[in-house]
């Protein structure tokens, strides 16, 4: 089937690989500059864990709960435009035609053309409704049960993904030591996380890789200078 | 004018609005959090003021480095998408027009309906690889410049946000004192930003505000309890 074939082409990652990506970019790169950067003003390795195990509490929560409600907001702000759209198609139907047809004349059709576009769209109430969300709000209709999912993922990968350079600080007690072998762990796992969030968007994959690490490495070295400028 | 009117109604705040209300809303609660969490941990103030200042500097390299080449990233995945649709345009022609009628067969009109639009979108190249680029695969043409500006905008949030919380740790000596103002100053400034967050994105300004302020408190609250524990 070419169709589906074409459609796969086209594939760039589902919602849940977006969530994981969100979550797993920040876990990996805020806790582990924040410890970096703490090496830079203090010595004992158990504050490094303390802050970093705050970061990782304090931020899972802030992504999670923030994109489970800005989901939720997403879904009440469609529903009230939605009943709107209906009010405006009952209420000013003239406006609502010229909306229509000021859509496709902006898309280059001609008035012949758009006159019976026009009629098989208005023909239908539900169907009028739905163009206007779509085509005039860009809105899509919202999942439901999406904002609870997505909250869980993005929480649990900045999770993971935080406590992959804190891990170091846990183990091992020389600073300095775990210092580097958690710059070595995260600039590692920041390479393979980028590489295959690279596949997976279909950004290629080294390109991906290059930028993840270049990210965690700035912010690190800038938390660093900061902590030891001040302390 | 009427159209006017109407579009106003709609009015969901700007791109500019967006950013900085994507990093303000993280800026005022991660280094808040962060701080707060710490004084269940540490007794000098200036450990605290240096984790913050050093998560500042993580947090707003993360999301405005991160939020540049996400944009970056969505351009060049847009002029590589629009390629590919003149490049199937010009070869296979029928499976394109295809595509054209399933769309408008699934908005539910019919096979008479149909022909003429999608004859209509076919007469120019250009208009037919608008129409699949926006409708097939639902991406809008990015504005240039726009990852610059949105990178520095969010991250300029996140500095300021972060700074607020701050404050009473670098003012105030005594930890306790200090935890109490920021608490105190946060949680207003939260309260004043999710209410004219809600202002400016369409949503009820008092719930607004009392998300912010709830994602706050349980995210400080959380970095609280687990310092307090590790420790």
């Amino acid at each position: 089937m070419p169709t589906t074939h074409h459609v796969e082409n086209h594939f760039t990652g589902g919602e849940m690989v977006r969530d994981i990506v969100i979550g797993m970019s920040d876990g990996l790169t805020v806790p582990f500059a924040l410890a970096a950067g703490l090496t830079g003003a203090v010595t004992a390795t158990h504050i490094v864990v303390t802050a970093g195990m705050a970061e990782i509490a304090a931020g899972s929560i802030a992504m999670g709960l923030g994109g489970y409600l800005a989901a939720r907001t997403d879904m009440e702000h469609y529903h009230s435009e939605k009943l709107r759209e209906y009010k405006e198609v009952d209420e000013v139907p003239e406006i609502e035609t010229q909306e229509v047809v000021d859509f496709f004349r902006t898309h280059g059709m001609s008035d012949e053309e758009i006159t019976p576009v026009v009629n098989a769209i208005k023909a239908d109430r539900h169907r009028w409704v739905d163009f206007m969300m779509r085509f005039e709000l860009g809105l899509e209709a919202p999942v439901a049960g999406r904002a609870r999912r997505s909250a869980f993922t993005i929480a649990l990968s900045y999770i993971i993904g935080g406590l992959i350079p804190l891990l170091s600080y846990i183990l091992i007690n020389n600073i300095q030591t775990a210092l580097y072998t958690s710059v070595a762990v995260t600039l590692a796992a920041l390479f393979i996380f980028g590489y295959v969030k690279g596949r997976f968007t279909g950004l290629n994959p080294l390109k991906g890789a290059t930028q993840t690490v270049l990210i965690g490495g700035l912010a690190a070295g800038a938390a660093f200078l900061i902590a030891r400028l001040i302390s």
